[in-house]
């Protein structure tokens, strides 16, 4: 049989990152390739008696079908918590639960994207979000990245010049793969333009909780009073990913369209996996859950740059960071990361080359992601000593 | 702010189904409107203890980011369950684990319609895939249902009518809305018909695990040698649906397709759920599990039927069932059912009236759907008893 695809599904290509993950699988390879949390901070002791405690007292509301819009005491609880800790949302939004904020990609491109629309992306970005919307045959446009953050006017110039954008996607804080934080000056300015040239704002902020350095800067849905700004956040990063639980605050117009979706897609999001977010919300304290987890992740990052500071030299930079999952490092000018990223794992070492996150892949790019959190402190360490000699013999 | 939305969401409406529910949440209305399975066929116990023992043993391997593909040693034994016990699956097929059944319909679309494509379905149908094919801007018709499955007849003249037709929709067991099981006969020449005019089968199986009466009928998927059927199951109806894990047993090209739009929409289905399918399925006894699940659904089928034949009368006729959630009940000619179903409500007796499930939900309906399955045995009886009334009243 000769099947027939979607001219959507036609033009994705499986990713570059994807196919180095293939390597990353066998266990001989250190993968400092992927984007996991460190398991070491996932609250275990808590969610096993949470899930023993839903299991006995009310067994049905976690296994039963649930509504569409979410857990309702999640639902509630997430509203107030974002709305006093981060001046998040107003009267006209609505919060939605999600399968991982990977699904509040999907379900706003699904709502808002035709075929040819323009999408404004950091250059580099998270190509998880890259493909969803290709796979609604959007058109992107990177916009380049300064250290702090996406760069303005080729943001304007890039609002003037596209027909039909309809977004600007972002990850403002710990930026996936660069780690850079947008300076509050940029959030504004980025607000303002978005506002001008009537485009809305996909702020997408996994990792803002991960903060083990320097000082908190606000969520650009925090002054968003004219209702351009869908936000989107996780538990993944802060309890658990393989419990599948994002969520947004959006308009509630656009929210309803994403609700209609939502239900197409997957009816609800698993009923356990809230249970246990709103749980450990709420009969925990949540804030010392998170300063352990910046404290995993601080002492994470000083083993990674104090290894990155011994062994890679001066023929690999690397950006200082104040908290996420990646740093951002970069060869000499000239040199292809892509083959030097093949030849790490040759010798056993798997990171990401800068090319498999840019909106077109076939472009050259000098750097590479290194993911410090999955691995252990001693694989890392061991990673990166394999880097730095790989870069004294071939550069 | 103005937004714009994408077409696809623009055409889809609220569903007719939707607006009832509102009504069923409250209290007072006797709810015979949903699709729930019994609550008191879930395995309470065996999820409590399986939960446990996960959580103690392995609480990182359900607690951390998994492979988009599914929990490996749950496909595996999918794969080899459904072979064994119903010849499903050959060399050419693969098996990807998905966020309920509706997930399957989701990605399979995704996968292969374009805009204008058309689907054909039985009429009437299941609303939520409907939803699903519309969100992708096919073009939906309708074949028509006998007792014994969609009409052939009807079946070919719309493959020979209709220009692009991808795939052919059909729950053959229990079907959601009717509860009409399609004959073996009719699975043949549904398949020779696909095959000759090269258009694809999506086979969506909920309920075949829920027959308490009568005979077997071989899957479709069960006699495809040509690589021509996609198979949806669930766990849903069998273990929980709260948990949300789906599969599909389809081609390996398509199930590459719809692994990539699996990646950008939810990463992966929720880790915890699929280890316990996956325990459940191999260290309890599953069998007897289906056959206690049975026994309830019998039971319950049996106080329904009895209370229909005492309340019903004449002027409501329903089809027998041998299985699955609903029965199909239909008023005397030109009476619509839109109407009698908005006046039950008036009597807090909620059903979900036959033209919702249709590809044009403007066309009249003589019929409704009754669940038998989510009310209690005595709300059940007393709902049944309010409609036998209110044929009186108003017939």
């Amino acid at each position: 049989m000769n099947y027939s695809f979607s001219d959507r599904v036609q033009a994705l290509k499986p990713s570059a990152i994807r196919e180095i993950f293939k390597y990353a699988a066998d266990p001989a390879v250190i993968s400092l390739s992927a984007g996991n949390p460190a398991p070491e901070a996932f609250p275990v002791k808590e969610i096993a008696e949470i899930s023993a405690r839903i299991l006995q007292e009310r067994p049905i509301d976690a296994l039963q079908y649930s509504v569409t819009e979410g857990y309702v005491p999640l639902r509630d609880h997430l509203r107030s918590y974002l709305k006093e800790k981060h001046n998040i949302g107003r009267e006209f939004d609505s919060l939605l639960i999600t399968s991982g904020a990977q699904q509040v990609m999907d379900l706003f491109s699904k709502s808002v994207l035709n075929e040819g629309d323009t999408v404004l992306c950091e250059a580099p970005s998270f190509i998880g979000s890259l493909n969803t919307f290709r796979s609604y045959r959007a058109r992107l446009r990177g916009v380049p990245m300064d250290p702090d953050g996406m760069n303005m006017d080729a943001l304007e110039t890039a609002l003037k010049e596209e027909k039909n954008v309809k977004f600007i996607y972002t990850i403002p804080n710990f930026q996936n793969p660069t780690g850079i934080t947008m300076s509050a000056e940029k959030r504004r300015r980025m607000y303002e333009l978005a506002k001008q040239y009537g485009v809305l704002i996909l702020e997408d902020n996994p990792y803002g909780d991960i903060r083990f350095a320097g000082e908190h800067v606000e969520a650009v849905k925090s002054f968003d009073e004219d209702g351009i700004v869908v936000y989107a956040g996780t538990f993944s990063k802060v309890i658990s990913p393989g419990m599948r639980v994002g969520y947004c605050v959006a308009p509630q117009e656009i929210v309803q369209k994403m609700v209609v979706c939502k239900q197409g897609e997957d009816v609800h999001t698993t009923i356990w996996s809230q249970m246990i977010c709103h749980e450990f919300m709420t009969k925990y304290d949540y804030e010392a859950h998170l300063e352990r987890l910046r404290s995993v992740y601080r002492k994470k990052a000083k083993v990674a740059t104090d290894a990155m500071d011994e062994f890679l030299g001066a023929k690999i930079r690397y950006l200082p960071i104040e908290g996420g999952l990646f740093f951002w490092c970069t060869l000499p000018e000239g040199i292809d990361a892509a083959e030097f990223s093949k030849q790490a794992v040759m010798r056993k070492v798997c990171v990401v080359p800068g090319n498999a996150f840019l909106t077109d892949d076939t472009q050259p790019s000098a750097s590479f992601r290194i993911n410090y959190t999955t691995p252990t402190d001693e694989n890392l360490v061991k990673g990166v000593r394999i880097l730095g000699e790989l870069a004294k013999d071939v550069l």
